[in-house]
């Protein structure tokens, strides 16, 4: 049996890590920065030196292609290796970087499949600077416009389009001209449960829904000192109580359903001012679409009434929305024979995270293999996974591509 | 009766908002800003004309001095003419145009005063850059070294001992070498009261005890999808929480106790990451000692408790504690008398806001005049007070400084 090789794995996350690198370990390389152009930059060398047939697309998108004995549509793998602002050396890059090593393991091994293998690297996967978040997969497979996707802007309001061109990423290729066979994805499981059950595969059959929507608050700004409690227009206080209201929600509803205030910004933040704006935005997931809406209609139904309760202005904006997405049961099936025949333990379980592989499922049939995080940590610099599993799952994903390449 | 001029007070207090300007009618001279050198400029250009003698001491506080018959402690009169960020063009630099109009007048009526007359601009009173506030004021009466002073930093570590330097008002003169006979500060009210009964003048008898803390906290950044939510140790949550508690905790114990969370900021602060930083503020005031100790105490005994269930580690630091402060009982009749007999309505009432009268009250008697402020906004461009209004607290500070100087 043809093995993946742990030295080189881990060396190549490891080299890629110091691009961008921060302290504790992990990484910032936020998408289309220049630390995400030397990350794209070390990675396209990386797959020329493979004798890949390396594409740019015009999200960015980057494709690295090994001939098959037919021409055939290829089997793809891969992930994205932009990060969150304090981002680990997992998410997204092992993915990437196991590909890779299969691709090497064929070339020492000369061994040429039937259909090609490529190795793909998708633009901003984490919307932690632009959103939507998996803007390059969404887009190649044909779920959001180019031109909508280059006018997406940061909080410096810089645009997608205009950094993909400074960076010199804005490519030729058409996305989704090459149309997968089929789409495996491999990636940290970013969560807790893995680790927890001391398993060393997830069979990841579903992803949960995404509901990203910003918030912003006009209320009154006004003397901290002289003004009563009962004439305030807060802000900030309307945004603090829909924080509570959103875990309360998702307590309540139990489940899968989890819900969270990540980003807030007061203005004009000061001590002693009573804030007349407040930004704040909401997460909330679930693997089923019907309690996803069920969750997004009781954060409403909150943000109206407060609204009227604390005599604030209130106007929402969705940065993102995606359906549950259900994997190819065929192909789940086959990493979990794959998982199985390699003597590993398996779980079966939805993706909390979204990933790329959720919006190839519109494009082919498409899976996603998960190993552990320790503790659970993700976009988190101290995100770790061990070295055996980390093996353990590029393995997995090789012998599948070597099944579904045949 | 010598008669201040509304067309001169009025175009001063114009002229002085222009610099530092923002869209809505307001300024922005934060303390030790290039905006408030070019206020201060202005302010000793105008004392200068009118023959003042103009000292500036070692924490930066501006006085003229307008001398009289006898070398007496002079009657004093002032304030500060710096701002919050989006600050109105009243607070503060009323008091101090005021002056300079008060002295303009008896300057033209070829009057001269028993007493000396002193007009004050004190050293960053918003406290909005700097904590403490009221630090110009502390510093001259003594409750605040200057070495203590020198080295509080903004938040980007700028220092106020080298701002002072930097915009050249590190003056020579001791703080607190002029003691007054009495100092008597007039004020917008900066809250809600005098404008709801329809009253002119505010004979403020106290001030509210203020206590700011800052609260910094550490939790655990994880990834929003994938953290079920009895694992999240998200310090945005926490500050959250303190917000609804501070409200619940001002609502609970009524009368004039008020609690604001002004200022906050989330760490990595995004969409998909449960923070694992946040720093916030919570400002309590009240009149009564006692009852400001137990909003106190209940603030942190939430603060505690709220830390072990959601398992993050919190510090806090006081950046402003002031007991209330009662006025001289005298002066604060003298006060109600002169504006009775210039036939305006009144009202004793407590100054909600810090003012740099609190700090001169530990030096010599002092009181304050307070006049409307148009539904109560301050701190904020929509600061207004009518022009009737202004003038008539301005004769009132008139013919009270003219008592008080003979």
């Amino acid at each position: 049996m043809l093995s993946v090789s742990q030295a080189r794995l881990l060396g190549n996350i490891a080299a890629l890590a110091e691009i961008g690198a921060i302290e504790g370990g992990g990484s910032a390389r936020l998408a289309l920065s220049d630390e995400d152009k030397a990350g794209r930059d070390r990675v396209v060398a990386w797959m020329r030196e493979l004798g890949l047939d390396v594409s740019i697309d015009a999200i960015g998108n980057v494709i690295g292609l090994r001939a098959g004995r037919e021409k055939l549509a290829p089997v793809m793998t891969g992930s994205h290796i932009d990060t969150v602002r304090t981002g680990g050396r997992y998410d997204g890059n092992y993915g990437v970087l196991a590909g890779l090593e299969i691709v090497r393991v064929l070339n020492e091994a000369g061994v040429t499949t039937r259909r090609p293998i490529a190795v793909a690297v998708f633009t901003n996967e984490e919307g932690a600077r632009f959103q939507p978040d998996m803007m390059g997969s969404l887009v190649y497979a044909g779920g959001l416009g180019l031109n909508e996707a280059y006018a997406a802007a940061d909080k410096d309001g810089i645009a997608v389009g205009d950094e993909l061109r400074r960076i010199g990423y804005l490519g030729s290729a058409k996305p989704g001209a090459l149309r997968p066979h089929a789409f495996v994805e491999l990636h940290i499981e970013q969560g807790p449960i893995l680790d927890e059950e001391k398993l060393q595969i997830g069979v990841v059959e579903s992803v949960q829904g995404i509901s990203w929507t910003e918030y912003s608050v006009t209320g009154v700004s006004n003397h901290a000192g002289t003004t009563p409690m009962r004439l305030r227009r807060d802000a900030g206080y309307f945004a603090a109580s829909a924080n509570l209201f959103v875990r309360a929600v998702a307590r309540e509803m139990g489940g899968d359903q989890v819900g969270t205030v990540g980003s807030l910004s007061l203005r004009p933040n000061l001590i002693n001012v009573v804030p007349n704006r407040s930004v704040f935005t909401v997460d909330l997931r679930n693997t089923d679409e019907a309690k996803l809406r069920e969750a997004e209609a009781r954060v409403a139904d909150h943000m109206a009434k407060a609204a009227g309760s604390e005599r604030v202005k209130v106007r929402s904006r969705v940065l993102a929305r995606f359906e549950p997405v259900i994997f190819d049961a065929k192909l789940v099936s086959r990493v979990e024979h794959h998982a199985k025949a390699l003597g590993l333990s398996t779980r079966r379980m939805p993706s909390g995270a979204g990933h790329d592989a959720q919006m190839m499922q519109r494009l082919c049939p498409s899976a996603m293999i998960f190993v552990p995080s320790v503790a659970g940590l993700s976009h988190n610099v101290g995100e770790f996974t061990e070295a055996a599993d980390l093996v353990a799952g590029a393995q997995v994903l090789m012998n599948l591509i070597l099944e579904l390449a045949e």
